[in-house]
Order: structure tokens, then C-alpha cells, then sequence
């Protein structure tokens, strides 16, 4: 990258979405104002090129698309609406001023989207890998915040939407590169792993109904979100196979062992999975529908050593956490 | 690193110091109470390892220090009191356990002197260098914050304490490495480099003073800091070329133009450079001892285009912005 000056112009906003943003990028650090009915809510995500990404799976915009998506997805399952967001970026001497660009165009499609501010980050440079660090900022109303920690026995477990898509499209990336030739069923898949699309709607809804619910973000696979909340409330969980076959990528040539195993263990698909009573579940299901989305019912809590299990017609098996990130937590 | 598991237990804080924290590490993001009597500051620094430090010149607790450092001085140069830290860390295989714990035990000192909470982050792997990014949050009276575009023709240009110190000390680590061989004069100043102290109580006096005051931390070197005043407020600092030198290194051995150098153009002092008139700057001072503290001016501000000149027997000079990184903006 050669004339940093345009590059960093270009990526200061001209215009802003949040009222209660005072001062955005430009002085050394941001402000915005407090409000005693709100709570604040802050997470911060990193993405490593060659570890996280590749040139050959995601386009640069698809690259700021993820790294702003993640986090947003995080503040999702808490049920918070994000506002703002800070870019920390290490920036290798083999990526373009254009790349860049589009990585930051990226960002702002998301950041668009949901009405964020970029009010700040730090832009350095970097001997090998691209690295890129995104804090995502939100709110929401006081004491209305959704935890892992709330799930009870003779809850439903309950997720927004399919889980495994994008782990499907990732391992047809990694066949096929980004420029190869998908079936329209495959591009599908591909594209849920280049474009995933964080819940904010759905978190939002579900912290505003009057309900206990557990939740958690599937960033990581079902298998070891499901454990999460299952470890923070000292519950065992119980996926029925069969449902989540339903909710796996529908590939045709693919066995069903495979598809349940994408759903269990691949990352990244930016879903919620939660718990809740089933009359609150019930009620939820109407609140969705009135956003033309839907809850499916995937399994149910019950009491015992924290554990998640798949249970089929030959009977419970407990899941090993193979999609368990243990060098990531937020 | 092998032991992820029992790193992140150690770095998860088993108390917390600030009330309106509700949720810190443990779930998808933190969570903690809106205040309308406040403004919420934020920033993000990274710093890489090779670029911005070397386990040569800094050890791993030095490292960690100084990441959240920077982070509060950004925040102290707002005005702005720190409360909480976020940490997102690129890990390389070359790190081990005890060092990253060190690293932590590092940030955790800076945190504990302020009364900052590490409320969340993310731990990824990396192939060649550490980056360690890091997010600082505070709080400061609404409507208090303190901007760089509040210099005015006739102000005072003053500093909060000697400049220089850290680049003087880095030239040495660089000639001897961390364990050489220092006079007590120069460890003085490797100190400087190794362990900077933000200035966070004249960062919240000035704010709370009832006075228009234009302020920025000298994390970049003292000329490229005024520029950034002079730019934002669309005025001309004149520094006074034998002041600068009177809080330059006071090294026997070196000739004074190289001391100047070191003020001027060397970074991560973290002492605060602002504007105030006079009769203000009178007041501040007064506040300033009252603390233990000084205010040192060192020349004044003017009508005309955008610059920085320093001022000595022989007349001004323009100064040209060589230690101004350009790659990096908040």
C-alpha cells in the first residue's frame, strides 16, 4: 500500500448513523453519550489471514464483511443492537490499496445494514499476515440482556435457522477456490460461508419478550455452543438427531452423517441457539413469525453433569467437542 | 503454548472494580449499565511484535504494559477516566505460557493502578509475529471530554512533563539490548521507554477545570502531536526551542540538537501537549500542585495556516513532521 493518506480518507465516514455519537474517528479516542435506560454491550473478534481466512475462500469484501458480522453476531446473542464498532488491522506489504479498500467496503456493508458507526481503530503494518481485529459496540434496555447461564431443565433448545451451511461451503471452497464452478445448490452453501448473516432481529425480539432465555451465538458449531450454555447452567442438552438433519445442508450427494456433522461442528454460521420454557417458546414463535422468521425446536434440557447429546432411534450419544475451539473465548 | 486451558484461567479476573460492570468475561459479549451523566470514551491501539516492540528491548510484562498504556493515555488525552480493557491477541508458537501469562500480569498491572476490568477478547493463533490489540473504555462528565480542535491565536502551548525520555531509551536498548550494561542516568531513561505512565489525573483535571482546553498524548513524538492541533483547530503552534530542550533527556554525552530531536520526534512519552490561555494555564498549574504535579509551557499558539515551529535565538523553523506516522489515525 502505497499512499496511505487516500486510503485512510476514504475510510472515515462521511456521514453518521447514531445520535448519541458526539465524536467519532478523529481525535484519540471516540465519544458517545450514556443513558441510564440502556445497558452497554462490547465484544471484539480477531481474524488471521491463513488461519481464519484465505484470498482463495473470501474476497477482501467478504473478509470485512465476516470480521464486522462476527461481532455483530455476538451482540446478537445477548440481545443487543449494535451502534458502533472500532478496526484494529496489521496490514502485510502484499495487500493493495484496492484490496484494502474493498476490505473496509466490507465493513461498512454490514456497518450499513445495521446502522453502525466506525468511530475508531489503529492501522499498522505487518511483516506476514493480515490481521484483523474488529470491537463491535451495542446496547440494550437495562436488565434485558440474554445469557448462556439461563437455560433449566424441561427447556426447549431452540435455534433460528440452519446450522452446518456454511461449514458445507467452506469445504467446497477448499476444493474449488472462490472462482470455481458451483451447482446452484453448492453456490447456496458457498455463499453462506462468504455471507453469513448475524440474527440482530431475532436476538433483539427475544430480549424483549418477558421471558427467561438462554442464548448463544453458533460461531463455533452447534456441538460446542450448545456445550457452552449447557456448562454456564449446569445442564445437559439434548439434540435430536433427526431435527438437526432437517436444518443441515440439503446436498443431495452428501450422507446424512456428514450433513449432521457439518451442523455439529462446522463454525460460522452466525444462527442463535438457546433455551426457553415451552409455553415462552410457543409465544416466540408467534413474535417471529411476525417477522416473516421462524424457531425450530432441535431438542430439550434436563438435568445432570453439563453435557450435550445426540439422541437418535438407537439411542443418546454424548458429544465430543472436535468443533470446540478451547484457544478462543470470549 | 500448550495449556490453553489453565492460560485462560489465569488471565479471567477473579474481581472486578467497577460497579456498573453487570457482565465481564463469560459470555458472548460484556454488559455493563448506561449512566446519563456521563459520556462513554473509547479506542483501540495494536501494537505488533518486530514493529512496534521486540523481546529484546521490552520483556513480555513490558509488552503488556505498555499495550494497555497507550490505550489509556488515548483515553486521559479525552479527559476520559479508564475502566475497562478488552484484549485481542495473535499468538505465534514462539510464545510460551509463562510469557503470555507475564504479558497478561503485564496489562493486569496497568488495570489494577487505574481500576480497569478485563471484561472480554479473543486468543487466535498466529504463524510469525505476536499482535496484541487492544480496546480501552472510560467515562468522563458529560460534555467534558477535551478535543484537539479547541486551540485558539493566543493561547499557551504546555506540556505535562518531560519529553524525549522513552526515544533516548529505546536508542540505548537498541546499542545494548534489555539486559546491557546502563549508567543510573540511562536506566532513567530505558525506564522511561520500558514503563511509561499515562497521565491520567491531568488528563481528568483539565477536563473537570471550567476552561476551553485543546489536548492530545504524545504517543507519536511532540511535533506530530502539535500538528494534529494545529490541523484540528486550523491554527500555528510556536514551541520554544530552549524549553523543549530544558524537558528534553538530560544526557551529559549527548549534544543538545540530538535531545531536541529525541523531544520532538520520538514517541511514547505519553505526557499530555495542549492549549489554554494564559490566565487558565495559571489556574491548571495551581490545580496541578495540588497533586504533586507540573505544567510546563513551552510556547503559544497563532493565527495562519496549519504548522508547527520551533522558535530559537536564530529565528523559526518549520518542523517537518518525520517521526508523523501516517499509517496510523484515530
Amino acid at each position: 500500500m502505497d499512499d496511505e493518506f487516500s486510503f485512510i480518507r476514504s475510510i472515515v465516514p462521511r456521514e453518521t448513523y447514531q445520535e448519541r455519537l458526539t465524536h467519532g474517528i478523529g481525535d484519540d479516542a471516540a465519544v458517545y453519550t450514556g443513558q441510564d435506560a440502556w445497558d452497554e454491550v462490547v465484544c471484539v473478534d480477531a481474524m488471521v489471514e491463513g488461519v481464519h481466512f484465505r484470498k482463495d475462500t473470501l474476497s477482501p469484501f467478504q473478509i470485512g464483511r465476516k470480521a464486522l458480522a462476527i461481532n455483530v453476531s455476538d451482540l446478537a446473542a445477548m440481545g443487543a443492537v449494535p451502534q458502533f464498532y472500532l478496526v484494529s488491522i496489521a496490514i502485510p506489504p502484499n495487500w493493495s490499496a484496492e484490496e484494502l479498500t474493498s476490505l473496509y467496503e466490507g465493513m461498512r456493508a454490514v456497518g450499513d445494514r445495521y446502522g453502525m458507526d466506525l468511530i475508531g481503530g489503529d492501522t499498522v503494518s505487518i511483516k506476514d499476515s493480515l490481521v484483523l481485529s474488529v470491537t463491535a459496540i451495542g446496547r440494550v434496555k437495562k436488565g434485558c440482556a440474554l445469557f448462556r447461564n439461563q437455560a433449566q431443565p424441561g427447556d426447549v433448545v431452540f435455534v433460528t435457522g440452519p446450522v452446518g451451511g456454511s461449514a458445507a461451503g467452506l469445504e467446497l471452497l477448499d476444493q474449488r477456490g472462490r472462482f470455481g464452478a458451483f451447482t446452484e445448490q453448492e453456490r447456496r452453501y458457498v455463499h453462506m460461508h462468504q455471507e453469513p448473516v448475524p440474527q440482530v432481529e431475532m436476538g433483539k425480539m427475544l430480549a424483549e419478550q418477558p421471558y427467561r432465555v438462554a442464548l448463544n451465538d453458533i460461531s463455533d458449531g452447534l456441538a460446542s455452543e450448545s456445550m457452552e450454555i449447557a456448562e454456564a447452567s449446569g445442564v445437559q442438552l439434548v439434540l435430536d438427531q433427526q431435527k438437526v438433519l432437517e436444518l443441515s445442508p440439503q446436498m443431495d450427494s452428501v450422507l446424512p452423517e456428514k450433513r449432521v456433522k457439518w451442523s455439529l461442528n462446522g463454525g460460522e454460521d452466525f444462527q442463535l441457539v438457546g433455551t426457553m420454557t415451552d409455553s415462552a417458546f410457543s409465544s416466540c414463535c408467534e413474535a417471529a413469525q411476525q417477522q416473516g422468521r421462524h424457531l425450530y425446536k432441535i431438542g430439550f434440557v434436563r438435568a445432570g453433569e453439563p453435557a450435550v447429546l445426540l439422541a437418535s432411534e438407537t439411542g443418546e450419544q454424548a458429544l465430543q467437542m472436535s468443533g470446540y475451539n478451547h484457544f478462543k473465548r470470549r
